[in-house]
């Protein structure tokens, strides 16, 4: 494939730039702190337990697009593909501190645990209490048994909504930490490559996939999958992913959840209900009950073809938190 | 470019298997009609003024991702680029009507134009009664002045959210069909195309579009647009159709406007807030005051990337309609 075509200014200021968009569309709810690539909720949520989200940037609309109402309160932007530099990191969690601490939640990558692990040292030093919970709902990243070596991939965003809700309602950050814990530990995502996304910088591919082949289980930043093949039908790929996301946890007839089917990027939504259509069929045949189901663009990888399936287990505790209403830039729930 | 790669079963299936999966994402609140490729929204509205949408498949969440409260009763979905047919469109008015008439409202294009217009007499034949209004905002398509010569886009979204409103309010036909076509009538819009899309049946592009080159004002199924030219940096293109979009209708210094950044298909959401940042930028400079902004995949072409910019102008009726709450699969207004 050639270079791709990107509508953008100066690289170096696609961050800056994107955020700038955002809190113009945002109408005065959310705002970008002073010289550091965060944004926050305008007014700043006061009397709280403050939640903050982040990440490498380049997988819009996370993060800062569940910046909002019942949701995260802010969210650090690294530059694109890159974790946030502490610095960041620390002047959100000053903004977002009510004195009732912080919650960082993230995807679980070396630097991004890196720089928020910093951060959380600093913000100590300023006496400002922190807790971390790492996403890792990725099933192909690393086996069973070693969760905490797998990725955080579209999952962070059920963890999200859930975070948000309790965030909202209880102001005990340890009492934060153990629901949001539990819902990051009842999720579990599979994806799947088609074609590669591109750099902004360059406009060169993440990653090269011959003709005719995916790659199920890659990465959001084109990261070794669990296997290379010719491109399947829709329904023995969803087959596929979702006999490994099931034995995993595992989801087993009787349990409640909610469905996720998230765009890698430049997928259809056309294809994603084709998907949607197979995974619930596979739901019912499995006697799991579907409480909601999501369909759309949560975490993308740039413009990569290609889509992730994740499932969240509901109990009486998580259920009550997601179906709070909910508002932010990317996702309303009324 | 090569053959695309699409997540689907049997090419022959993708209308009956992507609404199949929209009814099941939609947890009961979305029917299929029997026989027919028309959703509806389940339970039957009563009582009401029916709003039917509808048009070709291939550019989801258009149409039938609007079906749902205070938004679209129901919506004809025809096959990948096709109109649906008059038993469709007949069947799906049938359904909708409960005494108060369907309004059916679509995109300009020959084929739609045709099929309903045979629904329209079908349906008189039957005893019910129907009015049309055709979306017709792409500024690229006809020169000011014809504006029934222009094609249905994006803005399609703005026309469906105030009729969906009214049609929710007021029990008169007439009056429905007089607020949505003030609200057509106050709706342009631009799109540019980056890279093709292709066909599901055969994985064939839509165009072709040399190494580098961008068409402005290019149609959703390929259409002619008004230039093909090199790429351009993201400021400048914005510009370039901006001025196009505000000198047509006019829009004028203190008007007042929704605006619509809506992805073609394969564009990341980094470039579209890049997009949404100047096009406010330009706004403001033109002292439009933006009363709300949407940004995200409304009206697709398949994978094609690309984006247009549609603005609704308000005045306090049609502002009325737009700030109510809806829900649909693809839209939540809170």
């Amino acid at each position: 494939m050639g270079k791709s075509k990107k509508i953008i200014n100066d690289p170096q200021d696609v961050v800056t730039e994107l955020l700038d968009g955002l809190v113009r569309a945002s109408h005065g709810t959310l705002a970008k702190l002073p010289d550091v690539t965060a944004i926050v909720r305008n007014p700043l949520p006061a009397n709280k337990v403050g939640l903050l989200v982040g990440g490498g940037s380049g997988h819009e609309p996370l993060f800062a697009g569940f910046v909002g109402h019942n949701l995260a309160d802010g969210a650090a932007c690294g530059h694109i593909f890159a974790a946030p530099s502490p610095d960041i990191v620390l002047a959100a969690t000053m903004a977002l501190d009510s004195g009732f601490g912080v919650l960082y939640l993230y995807g679980n990558y070396a630097g991004d645990n890196l720089n928020f692990d910093i951060a959380t040292e600093l913000a100590d030093e300023a006496g400002v209490k922190t807790r971390t919970v790492r996403v890792w709902d990725d099933v192909a990243s690393a086996a069973p048994g070693n969760e905490n070596e797998r990725r955080g991939i579209a999952g962070d965003f059920f963890v999200i909504k859930i975070a948000g809700g309790v965030a909202a309602t209880s102001k005990d950050l340890d009492n934060v930490y153990r629901v949001t814990s539990r819902a990051r530990d009842s999720v579990r995502s599979m994806g799947v490559a088609v074609s590669a996304g591109s750099l902004p910088e360059t406009g060169e591919r993440t990653f090269e996939l011959p003709d005719g082949e995916i790659e199920i289980g890659m990465g959001l930043h084109g990261e070794a999958g669990v296997s290379r093949e010719m491109l399947l039908k829709a329904d023995p790929l969803v087959e596929r992913m979702m006999a490994q996301i099931l034995s995993d946890l595992p989801f087993v007839a009787g349990d409640q959840v909610c469905l996720l089917i998230n765009n890698l990027g430049a997928t259809t939504m056309m294809e994603l209900l084709i998907v949607s259509r197979r995974t619930h069929q596979i739901l019912v045949e499995s006697d799991i009950r579907v409480h909601d189901t999501v369909v759309g663009s949560f975490c993308t990888s740039q413009e990569m073809a290609g889509f992730s399936i994740s499932l969240l287990k509901l109990d009486e505790e998580l259920k009550l938190y997601y179906n709070m209403p909910a508002k932010s830039f990317a996702f309303t729930k009324a």
